[in-house]
């Protein structure tokens, strides 16, 4: 019944049973997704994708990409924006997995809008809403963290496939960001239950992304193709087009595909009363997310370090004792691109105390290969402890001095406990907006975004700052 | 090594590498493909499909729907003709395991050959070889049925996710699909290695398809989704668009993802030395290949009931004694629909009796609806036997006058040792393709697909018969 609950509830959901943190969160989430689906058109991948699409994109244009303004089909929109919103790997994330809940939905979400609108801001904020609801549950449903730890370990050489395939080799965001997508879609299109649970199916059926892809261009891509799965999906169940109706909990079906657990009930009864949107996080940093806590903690490093008149070009080892998934995820200590260097614990260790920020630029191939960032790498060691939480981190800086400075970060900045603020948010739009299309403009979108429940067509927000 | 290995070998193959058994096995799967896509197009699959994204296709329409002639982009051409070439189950399945190999393929490259053409018959069959040895040799890699049936019995309570995934719950057709899409269309394009070990890792991470799809249009979806996913993986490389360049063996990689096996070498050593194509079997029957032994041998008993007089209305009891795949894929007691019914045993056993053949008229909605027919489905007692292989069956009819007939099926019809031969094949053709678009136009498009060595622009063999 997993599959048909979940239809019944989204499509039963109304604006005015979304509690107000809901909302707040639902629009900092929107703006936050378009700043980095501007922002992160100056990554190679949405531009590429969009050449290499171009000659085949389709007749009707009535979407946007964001970077460009240029107007595309509603498919291609829904790709290229997907795409363009993670490259940077500056988007956002669940509180409780590595979910990244916008990019998929939005980018489907938007492209309809324009496509088929006009949708106003509330409807389109519930549908948002009920996409997100449904992805994160979902991923909860599926992610490892809850397994019995002993158990795991102790069958650990016999599951090791299956507790990867569910954990670190299939990337969760697209696993289950097809689905939300096809949610969101299917909601604004009204669906019928049937209809829903057959477009549920049929996204639940497309899984693309495997961990493999991290560091190139293909990590994105996963976003990308996710919203064009779950808009698929929808496009086509909204035709009739025939899916088990028990796409989810299906003897043959996605939880069994995905993972070993079996809670989808579980976590589903939880709908409605538990707002998994409230537990977004937006990243300060754009890079991978478990490497926040030592880039926090490096940054302060470096400052204590200026106030004492230690040389930062003095340091002569670095330390960062982490959460595991840091090394699984990072442990890469040559990274040679930009892309690369997002998911090197040591380039974002190096460039957090030799620039004390840890940026876009931070993040270039430029950086990835600047001499000074080069020497330091190799000073940083990493010990893993199960005992220090994903958004925590002990780092250390020893100076040719002898001295060494210490910072334990409990919660890093950016994380639930310790969230960006409005006005983090607003500089983090402008900083990256105002990069790519001048302050002026970006001023102009950051308002229409935030103001989105006044829309009455949300399609429209694209061109108000223009 | 093995997503570097498999690119070098498919960029390095010739015609004149070819053995002329593996030629002959490709222009038949070309020709049975196109018939199945034409045929298929009766199925409302791909014309409900058609609608869904018809507003939004691509304005440069070389590329053509196979069934109407209807010019479309190749993106679009791809995904309609897969659903269509797969919406009958009628295609071809390789003799090793469950993959149907030229669908997702063919309908990527006579896309790509249409819209980037010309490219000519000898070049053609050369990319779609690659592909199908590309693909069925991964598939192989992850097949499950080499495993050590001790270790998995001995640890199949914990194992139970793991095996299914790579088993029976993961369409394989489309897994492996989308990667041998890539290679063929990456063939036509030329890419280089590294070009070409791109486009494999960004194929591999598009996995599409569920067994919860079977019954249902979703099912040939995944056809056509891996063709597109093929193709974009080719289209995004050309560009080069980043990915892993071990997408395949990669430690966070699609072996690890869809098995727990990790032979690729040891497959793929075989390439050019073992013609994967030349074990492709084309479909006798519109249904689950499973069940074709038994539907050979009730054939079978109908004809010596009829010629011993007996009355196949008299017939109180029907047993089938099969490999254990027949119940595990097969169970369907009461299928509704036509597509339903080519999953179930009872469904292809009532048919073969009543009808003596098992024709796309056999898996319509109107049979799958028939008194007679679901009256006589309960009758029908299967027993799976693990000594039975999966092309042999052991059948009996009891009759109201005590009598019982037997036949036992060594190797069904359309199986690898019992193979279809030229002149069923045309007929096969010739009857679906004849029934859609006429006597005249089949006879002509048979012997343009059948003489496809001869083109030196494939893309136009569709308009040959128009």
């Amino acid at each position: 019944m997993a599959t048909k609950s979940l239809a019944t509830w989204a499509l039963a959901l109304n604006f005015t049973n979304i509690p107000s943190p809901a909302i707040d969160l639902a629009i900092k989430s929107v703006y936050n997704w378009a700043g980095c689906a501007i922002g992160g058109y100056s990554q190679p991948a949405p531009g590429i994708a969009f050449q290499a699409i171009q000659p085949y994109i389709g007749a009707q244009k009535n979407a946007t990409i964001l970077r460009t303004d240029i107007a595309v089909d509603l498919q291609t929109a829904a790709l290229i924006n997907g795409i363009a919103s993670h490259a940077d790997d500056y988007d956002d994330t669940h509180r409780d997995n590595s979910i990244h809940p916008s990019g998929p939905i939005l980018s489907a979400l938007l492209a309809f809008a324009q496509s088929r609108g006009p949708v106003n801001g509330h409807d389109f904020i519930t549908a948002f809403v009920a996409g997100v609801e449904a992805e994160c549950k979902l991923g909860i449903a599926v992610w490892p963290e809850h397994y019995n730890v002993g158990w795991r370990e102790f069958f650990s050489i016999y599951l090791l496939s299956v507790h990867i395939a569910a954990d670190s080799l299939i990337d969760i965001t697209s696993t289950v960001g097809s689905i939300g997508a096809a949610v969101a879609v299917g909601k604004l299109m009204k669906l019928n239950v049937p209809k829903m649970q057959k477009a549920i199916g049929l996204a639940a059926v497309q899984v693309t992304g495997m961990h493999e892809s991290f560091g190139y261009d293909a990590k994105p891509f996963h976003v990308g193709r996710a919203a064009q799965n779950g808009l698929m999906a929808a496009l086509l169940s909204e035709r009739n087009f025939s899916a088990s109706m028990e796409g989810l909990e299906g003897e043959h079906g996605w939880a069994k595909v995905v993972s070993t657990r079996e809670n989808l009930v579980l976590e589903l009864v939880s709908l409605g009363e538990v707002w998994e949107i409230t537990r977004n996080t937006f990243k300060p940093f754009p890079c991978d997310r478990v490497i926040h806590a030592p880039i926090d903690g490096l940054i302060q490093v470096r400052k204590q370090a200026l106030e004492k008149g230690f040389d930062i070009n003095t340091i002569t080892n670095v330390t960062a004792r982490c959460h595991p998934r840091v090394l699984f995820l990072t442990d890469t200590p040559n990274p040679e691109t930009g892309l690369q260097a997002k998911f090197s614990i040591y380039h974002a260790a190096a460039v957090a105390l030799l620039y004390g920020e840890a940026g876009p630029v931070q993040f270039s191939d430029e950086v990835a290969q600047n001499a000074t960032v080069k020497a330091l790498r190799p000073k940083v060691h990493v010990t893993s402890d199960t005992a220090v939480g994903s958004y925590a981190a002990f780092v250390t800086a020893t100076f040719e001095n002898g001295q060494t400075i210490e910072v334990h970060v409990s919660n890093t900045i950016g994380s639930y406990k310790n969230p960006l603020k409005t006005k983090d948010l607003q500089a983090k739009f402008l900083e990256q907006v105002g990069r790519e299309i001048g302050p002026e403009r970006a001023t102009k979108a950051f308002n229409a975004y935030a103001n989105i429940l006044d829309s009455t067509d949300v399609g429209k927000i694209v061109k108000s700052y223009q």
